[in-house]
């Protein structure tokens, strides 16, 4: 396949986003001009096939898709609105026209799915299949955005979803446990988990505008990411490890990996979920509110943020935990 | 190195540009924030050792320098006014903290010299060293942009600055013609044009300004890339060979070659000069303008645009170029 050959290709793959009437100049120019609107938010993020992900444990659209998710999930964590995204492929010598439209078709059913225009993009050549997505996601105000930085003593925290899925579905993938650990379908629901992550952004907005103070997503581990939170925001995060939200089989693959569940679930990552810091007296009238507008994804009350110890803390874990790493 | 401490390092090495208090929330969070104008122009571009360059005929600052300038250099082509830049780094094993961080002070050389800053990027691992640079630039209105399909039948065609230089400098730096073949001095400038490309930034939001009905960087050669504004506009491009502006040393080089110089500056790329096309009756007064304005850097005229037949042509050529590939 030429790369030439590929990026003509492109064309039919990829369609605007039908919520954006913003692209002025897209594929076949030196660069894509889209119409701005108030404040630009904007993250890179790299996928390298055996260290972020293997490639003969995914299909090449759960690949696009992922590499996708995974940037878009930055958006949702500022609480943006998404705009667009730029897709960079270098693909392997080799490499069938099929492979690589299927990985940018992935990447565009989750695009469209999320109102995002894949708006331009980059192939070229490598030894190693590698993916940078850079996603623009859009505020009219910075006031609208989230940071990790917001977090104050009295504050109450929150997690999106559930945890441990992606963990346990790459536990699944791996085969390092066996096939009968869980239920066909709860196997099917766990891989999904880790192959298709869905990016947090409708529950990122209603969460800024519902009042939170700090916010990330959950990629390296709620351990890690909390932590990640808990500095920037020169704080304590105490949570409580038995409140973790544990997505359905977790427990059983746990226990065929030999591992606690919910330190699983607080380690293992890439569930691309939100922990969300709001103030005490903004939690009751957010839950309400979300309880009201249906309660999906559920929230999760895991802990709080205390003054000191800054750092994060499981109040009724023995040792601090630290994220795992699922690749050596 | 671990990428954490590197992350920790770029705040060191990293600086906002001084005439853009744009940027809201850089380093540290899940995505930068910067205040938008009107309509944003992105590009993204990724280097590959092996493919783009070889690691270990350049040092680390240049690789930075590079790979940043060839993705400036589209937003020129553009005639954006350049604001941010975003750098993914995928390092292999054992890269030093020292090594990583000459890369990222390389980009910000030049991110400082175009006033551009480095909102942000991503730090991970891959077998093969690879750099993705996502560029953003603003216009008020996308009529201040040029793309590469508005080229009219009557334009006349125009280079800036001159061509080969960088691909004599790669034959110098990959030690295919002997190095007495030119002056010390000439050799350090043919090797300083393919090693730290300078984007035509100004040059292009002036002729943009000045009339510019299409225009695009020459990053593949002169022969590709006049072959694609042809293509987009569905117009034929007829240039003069022997009318191509050479960079002092491309015809000892190409004689040391074996190759026509004028063919070599045709062909070998990576210049980053812009080619333009430009109204005949437009073409005096920017001539004049670009004269009274210091003529730096100077302007070529090497063909005009004719209605058929269409592609890309040189009158003066038995046969018709195509681009040439660096590395295998």
């Amino acid at each position: 396949m030429r790369e030439r050959e590929l990026i003509e290709c492109l064309a039919r793959v990829l369609r605007p986003s039908a919520g954006a009437p913003r692209i002025v100049r897209w594929l076949g120019d030196d660069a894509s001009v889209v119409r701005a609107r108030g404040y630009a938010v904007t993250s890179i993020d790299t996928v390298v096939d055996g260290v972020h992900f293997r490639s003969h444990e995914l299909t090449p659209d759960e690949i696009g898709h992922r590499a996708l998710g995974s940037a878009l999930s930055d958006l949702a964590a500022m609480g943006a609105d998404p705009g667009e995204a730029y897709l960079a492929l270098a693909l392997p010598a080799g490499t069938e026209l099929d492979h690589a439209l299927a990985l940018v078709s992935g990447a565009q059913a989750l695009a469209a799915e999320c109102g995002v225009t894949i708006a331009g993009g980059d192939v070229s050549s490598s030894a190693v299949l590698t993916i940078s997505v850079t996603v623009v996601g859009w505020a009219r105000d910075p006031g609208e955005l989230v940071g990790r930085d917001g977090a104050r003593p009295g504050d109450l925290v929150a997690v999106t979803g559930t945890l441990g899925a992606a963990g346990a579905g790459l536990a699944l993938v791996e085969g390092r446990v066996a096939e009968g650990t869980v239920s066909e379908e709860v196997a099917r629901g766990l891989r999904e988990r880790y192959a298709r992550p869905r990016p947090r952004l409708a529950a990122g907005r209603v969460l800024s505008a519902l009042g939170a103070t700090a916010m990330i997503d959950v990629s390296d581990g709620l351990a890690t990411d909390a932590g990640h939170v808990a500095v920037a925001s020169g704080v304590g995060l105490e949570l409580t490890l038995a409140d973790l939200p544990l997505a359905a089989g977790v427990s059983e693959v746990a226990q065929a990996l030999g591992t606690d569940p919910h330190e699983l679930a607080a380690t293992a990552g890439e569930d691309y979920e939100l922990c969300v810091c709001v103030p005490a007296a903004a939690s009751g009238l957010l839950q309400e509110q979300w309880s009201a507008a249906g309660g999906r994804p559920p929230l999760t009350w895991i802990g709080r943020v205390v003054r000191e110890p800054s750092g994060l803390r499981f109040v009724d874990a023995d040792s601090q935990l630290s994220g795992y790493e699922h690749l050596p």
